[in-house]
């Protein structure tokens, strides 16, 4: 017979090399991984698994999940992969900024909307019915709640029969781009936008993120009269809201700017878009993170097709931080599935989403040695098809190996998944799988501070507000008799 | 810029990972994989990618690619994974089987059949209707091509609408088992019993596989008076038959038989199982290859439960080979995902799925390096709703990584998937993507013979007939000026 003593070490070893295998628990942890691996078992036995399913269906059931209730109560770290457009949910949007005054709407041959605050009536826009004044608008319908539950429909992917709606991820691409167009003439309104941003960060503090790290195109914002601002004024105004944010919560760390620029544009465009990047960063350095493209990669154009773009800050002689979307894609072998090995040679800081990174061992082996890690964000890949059973995402591979991974929500105003907590539960629950435990769930909050864009000293200061909030998580949740211990 | 020849250093050294990756193609192969990559192109860009299909949905597709045709055309080698019940199409079973004198059959309670042959009317079965001859069943009918129709479908999985039809893995596990009863009074008839064993071989022999491995428990068959024949009886049938079928086609190499056990016995049942399996493979060491346990991993026993039974063969100082079915599950991290490990500890020569082999990065290591096959059938994977779109299997990790795998088909007969042609073109196009090539095929099927239970020498000459069937598949197959250089 094998030796079992052999065998356990074999299992332990194995168990070691995942993400927090070798993160130790003190008493306190250790109870309450008992108390949450009993719950993890719940979930996992129970008729219907909620990783297995579409997140859209799922999340009733998760939001029931005490496994859920513990993340959410959980401190996360920071979010390092959100997109500016998809920052807030759609329920504000409509409630609050379509309210607004001024606010104009036109229907879209394509069965969309478009917004514009204006303080006349706008000219009429191509594809678009009339404009019309919204409180007007709202003033005719007998309905006012039909007609807003419609609107929100516009501005989000979140749907309840998502496998109808969206058959392919072609339907589910053109849909998720469409809605991009409908929410950008209300968040780029001035006002609107600082209040958005505001809002963005307050989603992100109550589902106890304390960082982020934000990929925007920096849109121009406008205003009533028609003024435009410059791109320079929205990355002022992240500035300022954060620090009004920040002067409130004391405990958030703020945000930092991913500058992006979608990957539909030409060579020329992209490098005249990389000198702004560094002329910005070098008057912003403190906001200013890095760089990135973005856009659907199985359509868009390679990272190699960029090269000479991409050359550009080395070959000045000035660094400007990539954080590379790569390898958001199935198909393997052909050239959109060489952006992570491409991503790689362009000394990417991140791997955006790295879907693929598994089929790639070579690359799997720099990007360990070099600590770049993935931006794991499980809903995302899901909702936009990728994958429909979160236990076959190839990032338990990647967690099982201990490979650097952080964990985001992408879109979470359009995935209907607000803050952090619910892509925590499906890595948790549905990717690790029963093996992941409170130390996994610790290393991947440490990790989204240790992989993040800030400053070593502030780093270290961010550890140490989460280490605090950490040990109180501990404390408040952990059975009652080591909460009295301790008091 | 990154060194465009780093670069492509870098791809190169990738792609030389990857199964296939170092087999060197002559000039008439790489022809023909010019070809192949283009017309693999075409399906993976086609409107519907069948591999991200349900195979039931798929199939006819897939016969529509010309792919999939040169696929059937090539010597693929062995089938290695293939249980005995599900060897033969339901199509040969109704119409040929069913169609025999004295074939009885009752209907059960919950909706499926059973049969029985006899010389007089069997006794009444517990949860079955009073038995019926099937010869004046059919000629009460107005449409027996119905009822036929209705008898295929008890005795395959395969339906027009599997999504439906099978909503969980409970669902079509238990439609699976269920199926395994119906078929079973058909098939232990004695003199069916040969034809079925001949017919399958028939079977894979159209498909140009050349030798089998198959898992069977080696059931009791019954003649029309009610004998019963011993396990004994059908070993030496089985060998029989092959060398009846060997002498029509000598250049088949027969069948080897890996005795199973259902992994519901106890563990002195499993005991006796194997001892009897050790008394038979001494009798019959030319067919006895090794042993296995069955049944769906995640509901039954582990092979550790079970691991007294399984240290009878090296305690006895014996050697009989195992071939253990291990993490044919995507339940991470519970017991029954320990099994590849023990499969490992004890021994095993191959993994049978192991699904969950890339979430064991040590496990994985270990099969590796000696060189323990992992049998992917991809098909099953995806009918028993492991996965729902193949690119995502496991198996491209492993096929990326260079790891001894084989493919095979399970239950081709539950499947709609006779032979092993379907399989070959799941992993190679959908499991594989654009980066596997005709060195892919080539190298898994020379796996198939270099992995599989026979004797160095025969293995050589296994190696020797399909190198000579390979150059005719090329010669045919690649551009009609090579196949003229040759002639």
């Amino acid at each position: 017979m094998p030796d079992p003593s052999q065998r356990d070490l074999m299992l332990q070893q194995e168990a070691s090399q995942q993400i927090g295998g070798r993160v130790e628990l003190s008493e306190a942890e250790q109870h309450l991984n008992t108390i949450l691996h009993k719950l993890k078992e719940h979930d996992m036995t129970a008729p219907q698994f909620p990783p297995a399913m579409h997140f859209f269906k799922a999340r009733n059931l998760i939001q029931r999940s005490p496994v859920f209730r513990l993340i959410q109560k959980m401190p996360k770290g920071a979010a390092l992969h959100i997109h500016s457009s998809s920052l807030v949910s759609e329920d504000w949007l409509v409630k609050n900024v379509t309210y607004r005054p001024n606010c104009y709407i036109c229907f879209t041959w394509d069965q969309s909307v478009r917004f514009l605050f204006s303080n006349h009536t706008p000219f009429p826009r191509w594809g678009c019915s009339f404009w019309k004044l919204l409180e007007t608008l709202r003033a005719n319908l007998r309905d006012p709640t039909d007609f807003d539950n419609s609107l929100m429909q516009n501005l989000t992917l979140f749907t309840e029969d998502p496998e109808k709606a969206y058959p392919t991820q072609e339907s589910v691409w053109e849909r998720f781009e469409q809605i991009f167009l409908a929410v950008s003439g209300l968040i780029t309104h001035a006002p609107v936008f600082k209040d958005f941003v505001y809002r963005g960060l307050e989603q992100l503090y109550n589902d106890n993120v304390m960082y982020l790290e934000l990929r925007t195109g920096l849109s121009r914002t406008y205003e009533l009269d028609g003024t435009i601002h410059d791109q320079e004024w929205s990355l002022r105004a992240y500035k300022t809201v954060a620090q009004q944010f920040m002067e409130k919560h004391p405990d958030f760390l703020g945000t930092r700017i991913i500058i992006t620029v979608h990957r539909v544009l030409s060579v020329s465009q992209v490098k005249a878009a990389i000198m702004e990047a560094i002329r910005m960063q070098k008057v912003y350095p403190e906001i200013v993170a890095g760089f990135d493209l973005v856009g659907r990669e199985d359509s868009g154009r390679s990272l190699w097709y960029f090269r000479e773009a991409l050359s550009l800050p080395s070959e000045l002689g000035i660094s400007l931080p990539f954080f590379f979307h790569a390898g958001e894609t199935d198909s393997e072998g052909t050239e959109v599935d060489e952006n992570i090995l491409d991503a790689l040679l362009f000394n990417t800081s991140r791997i955006g989403h790295g879907y693929a990174l598994t089929h790639h061992p070579l690359a799997k082996e720099v990007s360990r040695k070099r600590g770049v890690a993935v931006e794991v964000c499980p809903i995302s890949n899901q909702v936009l098809k990728l994958v429909s059973d979160l236990r076959n995402h190839p990032a338990a591979v990647l967690m099982a190996e201990g490979h650097p991974v952080v964990i985001s929500s992408d879109d979470p105003g359009m995935f209907g998944s607000s803050g952090l907590s619910y892509d925590f539960y499906e890595a948790f629950v549905g990717i690790g799988g029963l093996s992941a435990h409170l130390g996994t769930l610790k290393e991947l909050a440490m990790n989204s501070i240790r992989y993040s864009s800030l400053s070593p000293s502030v780093k270290d200061r961010a550890i140490a507000i989460w280490q605090r909030k950490w040990d109180n998580f501990i404390l408040e949740n952990s059975p009652q008799r080591f909460a009295t211990d301790k008091i």
